[in-house]
């Protein structure tokens, strides 16, 4: 069975579909869950959300001990104020996407610095809830490439 | 027949496959126009690539003009300096899509203030080559969710 | 019954009455909890402290789902550090009281800029335990004038 | 006879009522003086408005001539222009409240910087026509609070 | 009779066809009235100049209760430091032609940030005393097109 | 016959009536141009629009070596990106307005800082389509004043 | 008999000795007057003080109307923050001494951007109140050096 | 038995040994306890690691609670990014060491400011694992020092 | 024959002779081209000017197709805000020599963050026209120890 | 006999009469020392220049160890560079008086920035030449309040 | 026997003892290098002090010539002004530990950025007199694990 | 004799051939000063290089004591450190070169602010030690042309 993709979801995703709708979407955390196993096929996924920070670390550790294929995270907020999953992130071997449903370069000036965005491999923001899926496949596009090279 | 994706590229682009491999890759830009036509199917595409400002810009007075359902930009070097460029994506009404090969946030800070990325619907980076046909998939995505709207 | 006021304290608030008495005061927590019961009279409080993020940013979702009537917090150091509490108090649609011991700009530049202030609905800083009081009141008022609109 | 509280008000604030009511609020500021005396039961309080600096400096230098138990005081736009002012309140010996109608914070950048919280005991912002009875009650209890020290 | 243009001029102005006439040009202010008049015809102007912040901020009031037309204002150096001056100004519903005598952009960075700019409906500078009747003729434009529309 | 006005426009400006109308007003150029004329009398203008940066650097080349006798810019984005425009400007030896449909200090900070504000002559912005014949008269005044000298 | 040197002092120096003596000293402005005629001798001197700007600013104009020597300013705050008392004191003439009892180098960022200084012909600072006899000899060396020339 | 050193370590040091060993070295975690305990003699220690920020928070606590005589304190990336963790510390009343495996002035900029160093009493960095048994000894001499005082 | 060295010059060269001689100096470009003639002797060189970026942009191009031995560039005004051509000229392999008639360090501040200096060989400037031939003999230094290693 | 005061000249302070005279006047340092004593009469000088800050800094040494009764120092360049000569003045523990030939304020912004003023008594700057005999008196008037207090 | 460990220590560390005991404490220089000598045991140390720049960076130049092992420096000021020293020490191949008597992080933000930092192997500060000995010893750490290697 | 040109050498120069070969060359300081005389022909040289700042200063005064016709100069650190050097530099009447054997734009941020720059004639940097022959040139063209005005 082909390594698992992880995906990672930050604080305050729990509460997608209710959450400033205008900004994220109506699709809930389940429902985009569901989108990501479509599109992943028989790659098994693990798709997490917590919103305390030294687990979503933590995921990421075993991320690494499980040996996971490629890691896709939308950090949230932690985006832009935690280092130390930035330093959790920088640990993982394989590629990395950063996700963002919305794009976060047209909200306010504390939302445009990430501290993931230096470290990932690729960045895809502004997509709301589609962007998930097209995540798990830019995923794939990106394994597929690195097990031709 | 739908209304055309109009894809645009900007300077230097032309000189994929040999340009900096280390970054940008080895495909060339008509490899790449390839892989946007076989991800498109049945949509009809508009593919382009100038070095010259004043071209882009008339390009995309001319995709309002011919009502272009959505717009990807690969602005290159004039992502960072082009404010002409910018006020004319300003002016397309449906859904524009900032693409770049390279992750430009894991590189040099004179690569970090995009000024499209501030208008644009979403903002895709770093996948190298194959960004673009995640990006023509992320557009009919983004196309199919207006029309469900 | 009324909805509720609930009010958060952030981390190190349980050490009141021994942490920098020359700054903070010599009340404990639970003597200033029992000052904003003696001034809601019969609207009911929720009066809680965490050391944790996670569960400050879990108990903004349950005051919310409770349909808490306001919310007053004193995020201590998370004021100037957590955008994922910021984001999670943004979620709440009622009136929202930022709430400090001390005047935070008497204090050094890094106490300065508050996550919470931009989006909080009134700021109160400096009144010492005397501010949980006159919080709880200012609540009312603004309660009762959203009643009167 | 108790020594009264002086409350003195800025530039433009003659005007509330009518200027722009959606930030300000629509009591006029001889309303407010009412809630204010409502307030302040048996304290003497001294009420005045000024669009000249050094009428307000001039009448800070008095409150402090009169033995002013304490002072509250609404600078509106000399806040964040006037060093004059803060020069002159900063001679005053007795507790000093800031006080603000909006929450400054939610404005634009120019009105983030107070001269006047850095020398403030305490600031209220946000809280409307409704913060001037808070502010009085808020000077009670320092007032207390110092008579007990 | 139609609704007056108020025109107000603030410090040091009255020294003009003394003051550093390399930058300000020798005509004196009664001779810019006098052009000033010659180009409204018969729409009447209040033209007033003062020294003091205050007597400029109480002129703005007056100018919104005579229910004037239109504002044009030559600030001086109010321009750069009075948000009392900008605050009246804010507050009148007409029109508003911010008036430089000078480019104030040619000089020190000082003289480059305007609170009043932002604010104005248009900005004239660098033109001398014949600044004035082109204010004038532009606020008739702009009542004009007001009016139209 | 006299000298002509030469008045020449940046990118994007061949679209004007149908870009952003909310900022830039429902004028054609074309129409702008017959205002222009009606304003200039007997004065011989050259009138002029191009998306090409080096097309205005060598139409200011022009209007030097044929003796034009002041030059009147809205250079649009160029203003604040092209310091090649700004550099032959400098050339011009008469009177320079740097002209602005839109008041630019309204406006984003990336439209605040002017390349060839810093050397024209004088400044004219916020007037929409009118601004251009009060551009023309305010040139008309800056050339007889410059022939009384 | 020679021309005067007029004294001029800002805001709050009218509280003098009773204001933070720890940093202004225990002298009062009467003192300091009386101090500067001792060092003038025959030279006579204008010595007058204001809270109020405007007044400030028109004696810098009566100075230069009256044919005064030499200028001495203690501005106070109206030195960090007036540049209409800038504008004023640039139109005169003769030499210009930026006085200041404390050395505002030592004090808050606040106090470090004088906008005097760039204009004066000499800053004296940190003498307290013998800082005014000093300055006055300063002058008196300035204008006979100007003499000599 | 002498009062005990608390050496706390903060998130991802579990790691060591694994983590990007060209900047932490290849010792884990549990060999640096035994080379800290080698040097502490018989001086009781408390060695600890967490990836929870609140966890740290409160084992500051305890420390204070349980009277340790001094702190040696690795944050990790909370050095950088938790100012609760700052308030806590700074609440401790003996010698606090800050300890960095690594020397963080040679790293990126977003590793320079340190949130502990203000308030630490001494700090060492770059020593690697060995950097350990070096804190230690300087806690000893530190508490050596204290004790002769 | 030996490999061709490529001299292209930006914006407004086309001009020297007449522009701003007091900083650019008397010579016309084709003087300036015949002393480079005169210092590379049996060296092919290529000279060339142009208004266009995307012109000099694909001269970079052909410059790499065509295997010239070095590039001397003096892009003028596109020194400061030209990205496209520093990109294209980043993929030029061999020595890129940076020229400018005048010290760009004596100039205005927005004339010192060169774009293509942190990609050059070398940089010369200051010279005047005679820095023309001086880099042309640096280039041909740069050769032939290129060709020694 | 009295304790002596010092006075220490920093680097090039030996070229004065011939270096930029227009800043710096035409007096020598020799005849500035003359008029220094003339000034300090019966009190014992010390008047010392060097080029070297090693020399400077051992001067202070001495002067603090030889109970010199007042320091002033003109540090010329040292002013704005020299963290040493800083430290060493810091040690001093009589009045210190900063003292500078030019208005170091009207300068440009590189000689804006002291070292010295944050730490001296006093400022003198501006004065030419006469500025020395007036620091001396000042001195004088600092040592005398000294005596008094 | 052992390659030496050089000890460099740069101005105003010869007054150690008197100067600000309060910050620097109160051994004297000559019983700090005892105290490292019984550090050292048979490792032979090189002991200087100098307030020269350029003795210390001959002092350098003779380390990297002699051979020394380590190198710990002391740069007091310099280390926050003096590139030309740091110019040296890049030059020495071997450990290089910046040491500091004071935690330079609680000072003013002038001692916060060194030019030392970024090109050493580690930073010890904040230990007082005794950081000498621990630094001797960290010293001896680094030469033996780069033995080990 | 023709009048001599001066080149002085500033810190660690005199390493040269030995100092980070990759950057700065393997020639020694001897050959690059042969270099220069077979370049100045019949022109005197005077080849110097020190390690302290104050000879160096004092070198540019025997310069232009001695009529030096011109000056080259690589200050090496000083030339970012070293407003003294400046000053003296400022004094030199004849043109004067800076130079760098390295292109310092091309280096980390310290290396880009020259104090020498903005009063240099021209600054030639990145051509290794081939520079020095070629400042030599330049000097001698500079020489030539001042001579032809």
């Amino acid at each position: 069975m082909a390594a698992p993709i992880h995906i990672l979801n930050g604080p305050n995703l729990n509460r997608l579909g209710t959450r400033e709708p205008a900004i994220y979407g109506r699709a809930t955390l389940a429902e985009i869950e569901a989108m990501c196993r479509a599109e992943a096929g028989s790659t098994p996924l693990v798709f997490r959300q917590s919103n305390r920070e030294y687990e979503l670390i933590e995921w990421v550790h075993e991320a690494i001990d499980a040996g996971a294929a490629g890691l896709i995270v939308n950090p949230a907020a932690f985006t832009f104020t935690s280092m130390a999953l930035m330093d959790a992130l920088k640990m993982f071997p394989g590629p990395l996407v950063e996700l963002h449903l919305s794009n976060i370069h047209r909200r306010e000036p504390i939302y445009h610095r990430s501290y993931v965005s230096p470290i990932a491999t690729a960045v895809i923001a502004g997509l709301g809830p589609r962007g998930y899926p097209t995540a798990v496949r830019a995923m794939r596009d990106l394994l597929a490439s690195a097990a031709d090279a």
